[in-house]
């Protein structure tokens, strides 16, 4: 059967190349943390991974903490970050990552105060409500650059302006996982003190992460240990899931611009397509590119995702639940949407990878899928 | 030039299997918590791994929760069953490994009383003082099951079998990171709660651990996110490095007799060589086959080893200094060595990969560094 990988905004197939240098580097086992020869290299393949992905940000190596993945890079951005701390208001928005979200509902139950920002109906964090809630002592700030149900890109520029003209002691966090090749990203120039970034959004592997941090100094770890990444992510590094890592980051760099047009034609045919079904597109038309959130009011998004999954077609169900936990996401009621709506979302997720056949292709098995389920539904009044 | 790897005690070389296997699982990339077909297949290869490794440990896979690795595990077990508590001291040993010893450093410096027991000459820990410690009312006792610095093995069955006597509500954790594949773990039937493995001391790759927890429900996450893992470890699965692992534990389990006894003969042969060379064996005789700390009065460890790892033959100074920092070790410390025999030690580590041949390279190496340095120093005395 043909498949057709339309779930880029959950994870991303490896660059081919990236496969090729992890496995080269999983014949290359040294410890980093040992003395001879054979650690030596495993810790030059360390170095040459973090100069790529602080290339691509613009920063030093220096700033740059390998991590687990973006989930751990946002817990010790924001759990580091406010360990043995008290004092200030915590402010994120309400459509951030569960990885964030979960952090903050852990952080209020210890006794910090959160303020969770409303978006407006693209999802922008209101920026008025982000100026009155910076009028108490604030600790930290943290805001997705791009959110991964429906693709608003958030207006971080004007969002850290506002909080170092009112609280320049807070900390900006920006998780950036979606963001990451898909946007310019430069957290030094935007001045933001931490980032969280990924590895397996921009077809490196699973596994592997890494945080921004313009002061690493201030953070607390979350695992002691060896004190390996200076101190603040100790554990042997994870040497084939680095490499890999700074292989899809230096592709990402070479070819962003041909990559991000692509992605944006792409979109282009898929949104022009849909306008003969009956549908409503969600995401934000300014949005990233490679996200497009769809309602197909009157269906179940969860019997669509299953019926194009037979016919090869991956897609997800977006904003309408959070994966397998079946609840109704909370993006979806930020943003205000009503019931028959959000029932039936799927996201359609892209990467450069994908072809303009595979678009019409998934089109097509869309067109058929809703033919098959109004057939059987028919069939069911009779 | 050849090239002897007698460090297997920081890492080991992958199984040719594991990397077959790893190269299967980059290039089927789905992630376990999408819906459609491709998430179902990255979810059987999470269920297959984790079978896996419940199998060799002889537990439930309900109970086994994957980390980043060994350093992750340790931590997740310490610091997630004392999270919102405050009673009871923490016991542990003077030789832990430091991803438990700086764990503890910091619960110290948060207000906890820990105890670290002291070890006799062999590096075993003195039963009576951990018998006296548990007097006061225990939160928590973690003690490594096998060294790895000189590779003693802790007598658990008793360790246990005093805790549950004295303290019976304390939490047993045990690192056992250097001990999995080398001796017999079975976690539930020795009564402990906790027990941390690492994927790449086994054959398998860097950046992927296991805890095993009786009570799963017991322990609070470090990571908060999409709760992967039980709620217990959120973040996208490692999918190729837990694939990775699980292979590494399959080829372990099958041939754990043959390498078992394979490794011994190496050690006989090896400690046999040794006697002919001016040179202390610190490690027990009754410790596990594949450590040798070895030292040489009068020699500095650190020279020697890049003395050899110019001929190709890669070891560690072990317990003279923790990796890079050059520190003098907690466990040369601990065992109350004197300075001569800390300064001259060496760590050879073997594997079931070793050969006989390469042992008698190694012992050929020495012998010639030896005598090229006191060539040397010969020399600047005249």
């Amino acid at each position: 059967m043909r498949q057709v990988y339309l779930d880029n905004a959950a994870t991303t197939p490896l660059y081919p190349q990236v496969i090729e240098a992890m496995k080269t580097a999983l014949e290359q086992y040294g410890n980093p943390s040992s003395l001879h020869h054979l650690g030596a290299g495993a810790e030059q393949m360390l170095a040459e991974a973090r100069g790529e992905i602080a290339k691509l940000l613009k920063v030093s190596p220096g700033n740059i903490i390998f991590t687990s993945g973006g989930t751990e890079a946002n817990n010790l951005a924001i759990k580091g970050t406010l360990a043995g701390k008290n004092r200030g208001i915590l402010i994120t928005s309400s459509i951030e990552h569960p990885s964030v979200l979960a952090v903050f509902a852990r952080l209020e139950r210890e006794g910090w105060k959160v303020l969770r920002l409303p978006v407006d109906g693209q999802g922008v964090v209101l920026l008025d409500k982000l100026e009155a809630a910076l009028r108490e002592p604030t600790a930290l700030v943290s805001i997705m650059a791009v959110n991964n149900e429906i693709g608003t890109v958030q207006p971080l520029q004007d969002i850290v302006a506002l909080v170092r003209a009112r609280q320049p002691r807070a900390v900006i966090h920006v998780d950036a996982v979606q963001a990451l090749g898909k946007i310019e990203l430069e957290p030094a120039r935007l001045g933001v003190d931490l980032m969280s970034v990924s590895a397996h959004k921009i077809h490196g592997p699973k596994g592997v992460g890494a945080l921004y941090a313009a002061r690493p100094d201030t953070l607390t770890p979350l695992l002691d240990g060896g004190g390996q990444e200076g101190g603040l992510r100790s554990g042997t590094e994870n040497i084939p899931g680095i490499v890999g890592f700074g292989r899809a980051v230096m592709l990402t760099r070479q070819e962003l611009a041909r990559r991000t047009a692509k992605v944006a034609r792409l979109r282009e045919r898929f949104v022009q397509g849909l306008q003969e079904l009956p549908c409503i597109v969600v995401s934000p038309a300014r949005g990233v590119p490679h996200i497009v959130a769809v309602s197909f009011p009157g269906y179940r998004g969860e019997i669509l995702l299953q019926a194009l999954s037979g016919k090869g077609v991956y897609v997800s169900t977006g904003a309408a639940c959070s994966g397998k936990k079946g609840n109704l996401s909370h993006v979806a009621e930020a943003l205000g949407l009503d019931d028959e709506t959000v029932t039936g979302m799927l996201r359609f997720s892209f990467s450069a990878l994908n072809t303009e056949e595979e678009i019409d292709y998934a089109l097509a098995m869309i067109r058929q899928v809703l033919a098959e389920l109004a057939f059987i539904r028919g069939r069911r009044r009779r």
